[in-house]
């Protein structure tokens, strides 16, 4: 495929998209299928001489959409969002035509510059403390990377540098081995400090925690991988209070700040704690730049920012506010619909776009009801486990839910509930 | 935005897509711009407001185009390939619609059922010992990662995990901490055990070190970044010999088999040595086909393998090797134009895409050349460094090079390597 047919083809996938998009809620939000469908729909090699794009085509319906678990419809509550705009989508669709890598300056400047600058709206935004901003002279700053895991699996490495260092500081005729089986990182059953946990996005007083993390010289890595983009609200920031303890900090815009999947973005207060962490040279990365200092990539990655600032332009900071206070107000409606009925029970603190709760009773009749929701495919939930009882977790995640389908899908469990409790003793 | 100005604004970034892609060649390889060119041509902040589409196109030529190293325009010669194809555009796009997240099953049974066969695919065209392909009962198969070295990680945590179960069950009255402290990994300078090395895509001897690892009970996982495409080929499938005493593989469709990035392909030959080492299972992951077996997915991962199913089927195996095969012979074009030349040496074998090459003389001579070439910006090249001697790297990296991009890449180099010996002692 060249070029002029590219042309055709990509704005026939153009309306492709738009049309399953304007379309998604009239398919089941949850696919009727069982493990191993996909694979005797397809040959079990790949063609030698090419197929036509007709017939590729053909098969996204055929193959691809009885399998889809469609994380987009508004009838979607399951885990939490991960974000799909249009705005970003363009931004890929350019970000993949490029096609650069960026695991230098040299390697891709733009790539690398605007990542670093739209890190620092993004921290502005968030009113993040001026030491996490890389400005022209800062020494924090924030680097993308693809998942919340990956940004702390990066802090945890970066920690264990610097705690090497402070040691061999202290001790420098101390040999290096074996100090890294001596150290201890701490956490709690979420892992690391967490806003906004997954199970029922519970919060950690990182207020508590932070100093006494400082004054042990314990780095501090704050995850708010779902609540992070809330904190762009000024009503919702002081739930990110503490962060002036922290050594680093990572959410994801790919969750809830329409910014597709992957961006997850992680900022620390001093870059050289992650360059001296991650530094490799070889002569084939070297370049005229190399010590001018001012970039850290820790990762190859795709031009990622250009979607974060495709995004932040076409939505604007009043935009991107807008989206997150409705979501919250969906869930605040739901919330709302399930305190007035006295059957159910809220089972956390409704603080964002999550709601918790389950039906007054047994584990038993709770996961009896989550089975008929689901098989019932009109909208998908999942559940946590909180003290020991079974709970449904009902998050507002598509960009196009809206009230009638809160409703309609308070409808739905209601319905099913009272057949479930007319069936089963609770 | 909404669905119907995505539908004309969609259109409009595929022609700016195609447009970019055919006058590629017209542009300057590599950017005349200084570190921190980017911040002071964008507002220090996010909009309040959203700004216009217009704006943020018009944004493209003037703020990210002056600082993009562009990767696919057929006189990039650096590093080594990154793929960039039609097919796996069009596939992107509509994974970005999809936009799922496959970390588990339920979450969308098509993601992950089709990475499971695309990797089948894969295996059986590197014709990879049956072990390694899951089929439809088979214990080993192949899973998506991000980049070689996050398959190397994953090979490193089930190493270590299959080993502490290893010495575990030899002694089971032995205390489990402590034993990770006294595991040991094997590597080389680059590594693991690899097949095309980044300076000079040389060879380990794998049918050596195989049986030595097979008999030690060592975990051997063998790296084929760039390399492992062109086994896709007959002719240089015996590059691969030894594989069958792996027990992991990892390459890089990414670089050179027209899939755009990410998609690094790894098989290991029991999956359950990876679900072993990764499995968690929070409620919320839960669901009715939980122990089915057949799946292992230790990423979160976007719709990958839709572009290995789209290039795959639009190219054929046969496109698909005359691709590599076309490579090759232009690496061969230029080794011969370099044989040519009595003032230029050759450093490495060229057995791929890549010829390792230098002026017959001082380190300074070709540091000075390489300077000079990339300075020009008409071509772009890195360097590397073997026994000592600083060499040029020529790796034919575009999807649209041609022989003729070739002599005019070889008149450029020797036009200002005239100049260099002019001035220079060598």
């Amino acid at each position: 495929m060249e070029a002029a047919e590219f042309r055709r083809r990509g704005k026939e996938m153009v309306d492709l998209i738009a049309d399953y998009l304007e379309n998604i809620e009239q398919r089941p939000v949850y696919p009727d299928v069982e493990p191993g469908y996909l694979r005797s729909l397809i040959p079990e090699e790949a063609p030698e001489e090419p197929d036509t794009y007709e017939d590729v085509v053909k098969d996204i319906e055929r193959v691809i959409m009885p399998g889809v678990t469609h994380w987009h419809s508004p009838y979607f509550y399951a885990y939490f969002p991960t974000a799909n705009s249009f705005p970003a989508m363009l931004a890929d669709m350019l970000s993949g035509a490029i096609g650069c890598i960026g695991f230098s300056w040299a390697a891709s400047p733009a790539c690398t510059e605007l990542e670093t600058v739209m890190m620092d709206w993004l921290g502005k935004m968030l009113k993040l403390p001026e030491d996490f901003i890389a400005g022209t002279h800062g020494q924090g700053g924030g680097v993308i990377q693809g998942t919340a895991s990956e940004a702390t699996l990066v802090a945890l490495l970066a920690a264990r540098s610097r705690a090497v260092r402070m040691i061999l500081a202290s001790d420098p005729q101390r040999p290096e081995t074996g100090i890294t089986s001596k150290l201890v990182a701490y956490s709690s059953d979420q892992f690391c400090a967490t806003l906004g946990t997954t199970p029922s996005c519970a919060f950690d007083h990182i207020t508590e925690l932070g100093p006494i993390c400082n004054a042990e010289k314990i780095w501090m890595h704050i995850d708010a991988a779902y609540a992070g983009s809330s904190f762009i609200c000024p009503e919702f920031r002081p739930l990110l209070n503490g962060i002036e303890f922290a050594d680093s900090f990572n959410f994801n815009p790919h969750k809830w700040l329409l910014v597709n999947f992957d961006c997850s973005t992680m900022w620390v207060r001093k870059r050289s704690d992650l360059i001296g962490a991650f530094k490799m040279d070889p002569l084939y990365l070297k370049h005229d730049h190399q010590e001018s200092g001012r970039y850290f990539y820790t990762d190859n990655s795709l031009f990622r920012s250009l979607k974060m600032w495709f995004v932040f332009r076409m939505y604007g900071l009043k935009g991107l506010q807008d989206y997150i206070r409705k979501h919250v107000e969906l869930a605040k409606e739901f919330e709302s619909l399930v305190r007035a009925d006295q059957r159910f029970e809220i089972s956390a603190d409704v603080v964002l776009g999550l709601v918790c709760f389950r039906l007054k009773g047994s584990n038993e009749v709770n996961e009896t009801l989550l089975k008929r929701i689901n098989n019932g495919r009109k909208i998908h939930l999942v559940p946590c486990q909180l003290s020991g009882q079974f709970v449904l977790r009902f998050a507002v995640c598509a960009r196009t839910t809206e009230s009638r389908h809160i409703r309609e899908a308070w409808r739905l469990i209601t319905q099913l509930a009272e057949e479930v409790m007319q069936e089963l003793p609770h």
